[in-house]
């Protein structure tokens, strides 16, 4: 077990719930059945979506525990593991305290403070992967620096505080992407700059922080790709095949395993790149890089995820050592499970919230339809175009396993009825 | 939610802890998380062992809840499953009470009494499998009494109530094994019939209910098999294909998937005895048909079991649906998913308790050997012989895939060190 604080008496502290806007942590007390028999350890894991919940099918076949620090009672994660603590992800007490309760720390979200990592880190808990790597998720503008140094392919960019260095930067490239360097995700902190959203840019402008934005050239591609990696504490990497991610509305939408007419040698290309990431940057888990293939065949960095990620759902069903798997084995430092695919084709394509809010009920109709689909719900309220669960096909036949993922994906989210 | 007794106030009535030996049940409150968002149902588990901790993995893909009623704080599946109240399942209160928050009750052994179910029927809860099919699992002299009915292949059978009809039976057959029809399993109960046991068969009949007990005819058998299949309440049924077992001491320890050197005729039969007993006898939610292969190429039926079992464990990682899956999706009543293999041989073998306790280090060295071992363990305790987990296989070469799955079985048991 980690380092805890334990009084004399051995209680653990209270959290100083003042901090906590989410009230202070409330553990789980520790039960006859800690420790769990056989040595097995104690995953916790910071965030109680979908992705903490996709990590417990894994942990309950490994034998490994997990507990969540979940955002709410009733998040998604919560309905499926056993100990999920709610409390506040950015406050140290209540983080220290759910740390004395594992025997290493993860996260399936980049938005724990870095001062409270690195105290964590000071106590003896083990952060995996560590605010050092964790800095280059939570900022692009850190990420696109880095990545430059290490002579990575980028599109290019530009750090930018005032509308001049905009408009100078712009003046360089066909189009601009203005982008804010922390807390964005599904497509949030994203502007594409135009006559229409140059007030909205001027706007981002002022009420950014000293560092600026970034603006990124908009690269014309072809199309996005995604390598994913895993690498343990020691330096073991490993990478899943290179796919095709299609995003609706700054979303992910559809995932194709592996990328449909990528040259070995584009491949090669994009997993080099992921791996070199994931070394160069010290990433401990699994690491999303998403890359846009450009008209001539070059491949650029885009974003990177350290924990598991949407682009990396397909391996669930389509892959012998599921991203979910390799996260904890990963963080856990235990060796790297296969990473091969099990079928020539793996379809993901997401369930997106709808109108239709019965989803239980669409399964009468979809698993008649298709035996053969795989489909993953995450027991979340239905709002509009919310992730809300997604669905698996694998195959021999890609516009087999296409057609029939869309419309399982299509019938559960309302879309159609037949 | 099936019919519930609350008081006025809406309270659920306590259990008469007076009749149950584990205590008055402790159910879970309801909180903000019941019910689920979308319509998901909960599915109640009697039995908190391994057999309903791998039904959790699962219930998570599906948004489906499970509740079991574990026989220990610190079950196999009580480490796995959010709401697990401790409870005796031979007492008609707990039950009941634990009935009222599931939306369906199902299990994962035997051992629920008749009368109880029957109750719960006329209540209005489904009840899956139903007591009148579960009676044939229950009670093996009713089993062999109904196939014979059903012209199914049996070995030769009498029930023997005294010394004298034993001894008629045994000179018609050329070895006997005596059982008892109920409570038997993974060898207990059941006593080959020799001079040595002669005085121990003697004690089973004088302590024998009024029943007697089975005399069976000691087939001579070359292998065992068995047949899974997958029956849904409206009368759809699933075939999975059928395996090769392998016992040692009287429990499961090595399944192969497909059966090697099956005729396509035999399996053909295999599986034509699995459905018909399935449906002639109501089975809903898997039902393992244990077989034996005699020298001459017949098949006979050894043992039932109406829940997920031990031959089947391989579909987790071997098929597209896994028997803990297509039991959730039986018992509620969804159509039942794909059975076929995902890749040409899977191989299982069991974990068995040895002398080693510290199984989580043996991961270690499992994982580094074998990056595409599939490993399950159940968070149980060890004891020698006890079923503590199990491994998994799939692939193109029998015997490498024989060789793989022995060497992380035995290496985790601690049997080899290297």
């Amino acid at each position: 077990m980690v380092s805890t604080s334990p009084d004399a008496s051995g209680a653990v502290p209270a959290a100083d719930g003042a901090a906590a806007p989410f009230g202070a942590v409330r553990l789980t007390p520790l039960t006859a059945a800690d420790p769990i028999p056989g040595g097995f350890p104690t995953v916790g894991v910071i965030g109680g979506g979908q992705l903490a919940r996709m990590m417990q099918p894994p942990a309950v076949a490994l034998g490994v525990r997990l507990r969540v620090l979940a955002e709410s009672e009733t998040g998604s994660a919560a309905l499926a593991i056993h100990e999920a603590p709610v409390g506040d992800h950015r406050d140290l007490a209540t983080v220290t305290q759910f740390a004395s309760q594992c025997d290493v720390l993860t996260f399936e979200h980049e938005h724990v403070p870095g001062p409270i990592l690195e105290k964590l880190i000071a106590d003896g808990v083990p952060v995996r992967p560590g605010p050092a790597a964790l800095g280059f998720a939570q900022d692009k503008l850190a990420m696109r620096t880095k990545l430059t140094e290490l002579g990575l392919p980028c599109p290019s960019w530009a750090q930018v505080r005032t509308w001049e260095e905009l408009q100078a930067f712009a003046e360089t490239v066909p189009g601009v992407v203005l982008k804010t360097p922390r807390g964005g995700y599904d497509g949030k902190g994203v502007l594409v700059l135009s006559e229409s959203t140059a007030d909205t840019a001027r706007n981002w402008l002022d009420r950014a922080g000293p560092d600026g934005l970034l603006a990124e050239e908009k690269v014309a591609f072809t199309r996005e790709l995604a390598a994913l990696i895993a690498r343990s504490p020691s330096g073991q990497a490993a990478a899943w095949p290179v796919v095709e991610s299609t995003q609706k509305d700054g979303i992910c939408h559809e995932v194709i395993a592996p990328a449909p007419n990528l040259t070995p040698e584009q491949a090669a290309e994009a997993t080099s790149v992921g791996l070199r990431i994931a070394g160069e940057l010290g990433v401990v888990g699994v690491l999303a890089v998403e890359l846009f293939q450009t008209e001539d065949g070059r491949i650029l960095v885009n974003e990177l995820a350290m924990r598991p990620h949407n682009s990396g759902h397909w391996t669930i069903d389509g892959a012998v050592t599921s991203q979910f798997e390799q996260h904890l084995r990963a963080v856990l430092d235990l060796p790297l499970g296969e990473v091969r695919a099990r079928a020539p084709w793996t379809v993901m394509v997401n369930v997106l919230g709808g109108e239709y809010e019965d989803l239980y009920r669409s399964y009468l109709h979809v698993m008649a339809h298709d035996p053969g689909v795989k489909v993953h719900m995450y027991a979340k309220e239905v709002r509009l175009g919310r992730k809300i669960g997604h669905v698996t096909v694998c195959g021999d036949d890609l516009d087999d396993c296409l057609e029939r993922a869309r419309h399982a994906a299509a019938f559960i989210r309302g879309d159609i009825d037949e």
